[in-house]
């Protein structure tokens, strides 16, 4: 098949390139380099050192052959969008080149800004270059499950029937996202369920949960395709400064009560449930969503699995709670459906356990790394629009 | 109280800011005049003729003094939307610059694009300067109820108390918007209910109906401070085009069946509305949906309405369905609640009819203006993205 996926220089889509190019399908790789630069704007660098795209494509060309095209662009340019569709015709497209960052989205209104036109002109483009170039193609969208927020009712894979005042409706689920990030998602969701009822394209979105883990069943053994880690507050997610904090010997720092709860699933879990969504695809005209996770945790959990995983390899780890930059919900009820997935075959790993053992055995040789940007691990964007570092609670 | 409009040259805005300088308020009217430029990029004009802004200045200036000031600048710039609000500090901002067209944004990516980044930007610019210049201040937001769409169920203001597998919750109610457009106003809905939740800022989103008229109570019988109505078919509602194709002998042409209802009010109704929220602000933190319209007709009724007065006054209106340029649903149930306002003291005019007539009358001394340009009167911008002429059916 060909399969167009955009932010292929980003944490989850180098080794989803990998494992869809194994697997014989023809790849139109695409990104604008931003990641690298956000990283380096928070003061910070990927725990796990990364080559530059130039021996990256190299390290692809030698295990691969010419199955991936790269493109080095922007999608919210629209020429550009439409001459690599009209070039390669996708089959698939994998939107994966958004702005993935809630703290970086709340730094200030430029960075609001900023999230907010680069994730919904780059979904625009794509849609209505699938309108004109290739109308039949199928994309999979990477939403977040942060879409929907914390609402005090189960959350459905994106529909559910309402029925209000006597009269019954099947009608999008209503979000209540945390952030400009969250919110651009939200955005970017409707605006693809517009443009599948309107103009007949088809579409997955992912509500994804948090990935974590540093390895895949398919990463070839060349560190050349290693693929990044960021442990910076903005780019960093819970599960990562836990571990590179554990790597280092700095105490584990979860935000407020740490009762928040939140759906995981390890990166090859993610790459797994992709490939899923990429084989089967929707009817002409068919938007559907698929909340794609496995396993909730508290915070507090995290913290608590990431100490006793260090412990057992003799890092004596602490934890210790800090101020919670957000605003948000500290104890909540959490129930969220995920049985698409599973229905078409995803097969859960469920073994946090072993993949946070992994995530320690890449971290730790690169200790120096994490030690030289520790400072990054530390909260300082608050939601209240203030920027100072939080405090120890 | 120092009120901040935006889009003052707008159709509605110009007689609101008369009605709020005639009550005494400190008026701040901001402007980019994009308007004048954007009709004028659809081939058409305001089948009223209207005065350049300066000329308008200074009829403001004979009649209400130095109660207002003009800034003529972008919102989506924050620097030019920063200056404004640090030098006049408003109490109330009365939000109703934005792009206002469902057609002009279904042209191409390009309109499409532009109407989003425009009204979304400039919202979450006014958020983020209300947040760090005047926390206090209330937005009065113009949504519309196109917002909602057309479900199988009854609409309620904003919100509803959900019940999902058992659990309850208050929720905002799905929204299923019909083009980019109406989109780019529920990105804007989510944004502010997100603001105010998040830092504290009060809003009143109103999801307004079609408005309709060239009268209000508090015209000042000027000619120069006289508003615009126009009518092509992307700046042009159902009601104006009628209006000018019956003034113009031409018949009137609503698009398909004709079944599609929606929810009108007079002018002189929305300038009483939007008066009332000003009065009667909501508390700090608070965010609520008022639904402001009068009355529901299907386009078929309007139509009919629209020929009943034009035959009284001799005109002989005749009436052609055209194809549909949209994709909408043509029969459908349609009931929204609007409590709020009638609560707060709103008195609906009810008399469709007499403000019909008083179009009439005003347009029919600008026949001319109006053939000049009657091409613009029939669609040619379809859902598709195709871009021809709709045909009589």
């Amino acid at each position: 098949m060909r399969i167009m996926i955009t932010g292929i220089d980003g944490y989850l889509v180098l080794p989803l390139t990998q494992h869809l190019a194994s697997l014989g399908h023809e790849i139109a790789g695409v990104d604008n380099m931003l990641r690298r630069k956000m990283v380096g704007e928070m003061g910070s660098l990927s725990a796990i050192p990364i080559e530059p795209m130039a021996i990256r494509l190299q390290a692809f060309y030698d295990h691969f052959g010419d199955k991936l095209r790269f493109y080095q662009g922007d999608v919210t340019d629209y020429s550009f969008t439409y001459e690599v569709m009209r070039e390669f015709k996708p089959e698939a497209i994998v939107h994966l080149g958004e702005i993935p960052s809630a703290p970086y989205s709340m730094i200030n209104v430029h960075k609001s800004n900023q999230t907010m036109m680069n994730n919904i002109v780059g979904t625009q483009n794509l849609l209505f270059c699938m309108r004109d170039i290739v109308p039949d193609c199928h994309m999979v969208k990477l939403g977040t499950m942060g879409e929907y927020g914390t609402p005090n009712v189960p959350i459905p894979e994106g529909f559910f029937e309402m029925e209000y005042k006597g009269k019954k409706e099947v009608m999008p689920f209503p979000r209540i996202p945390g952030s400009w990030y969250h919110l651009s998602k939200v955005h970017d969701t409707q605006n693809i369920m517009f443009a599948c009822r309107i103009w007949g394209l088809r579409s997955t979105d992912i509500m994804q949960g948090v990935v974590y883990g540093t390895r895949t069943d398919t990463f070839k053994d060349d560190p050349r395709l290693r693929t990044r880690l960021d442990f910076d507050e903005a780019f960093g997610t819970a599960i990562n400064r836990f571990a590179c904090q554990a790597a280092i010997g700095m105490a584990l720092t979860p935000y407020g009560k740490g009762l928040q709860k939140r759906g995981f699933l390890p990166i090859r879990d993610s790459i797994q449930c992709l490939t899923i969504a990429i084989n089967n695809p929707p009817k002409p005209g068919e938007y559907r969503v698929f909340n794609q996770f496995e396993e909730v945790y508290s915070i507090s959990d995290l913290a608590l699995k990431v100490k006793e995983v260090g412990d057992e390899i003799g890092l004596n780890v602490q934890i210790n709670p800090i101020e919670n930059p957000r605003v948000e919900k500290e104890d909540h009820f959490y129930e969220a459906e995920h049985r698409c997935l599973l229905d078409l075959g995803y097969k859960p790993t469920h073994d946090m356990k072993k993949e946070l053992r992994f995530m320690l055995e890449d971290l730790l040789p690169n200790k120096g790394r994490i030690s030289s940007r520790s400072h990054s691990l530390l909260p300082s964007i608050r939601w209240s629009g203030k920027r100072d570092k939080c405090r120890p609670l």
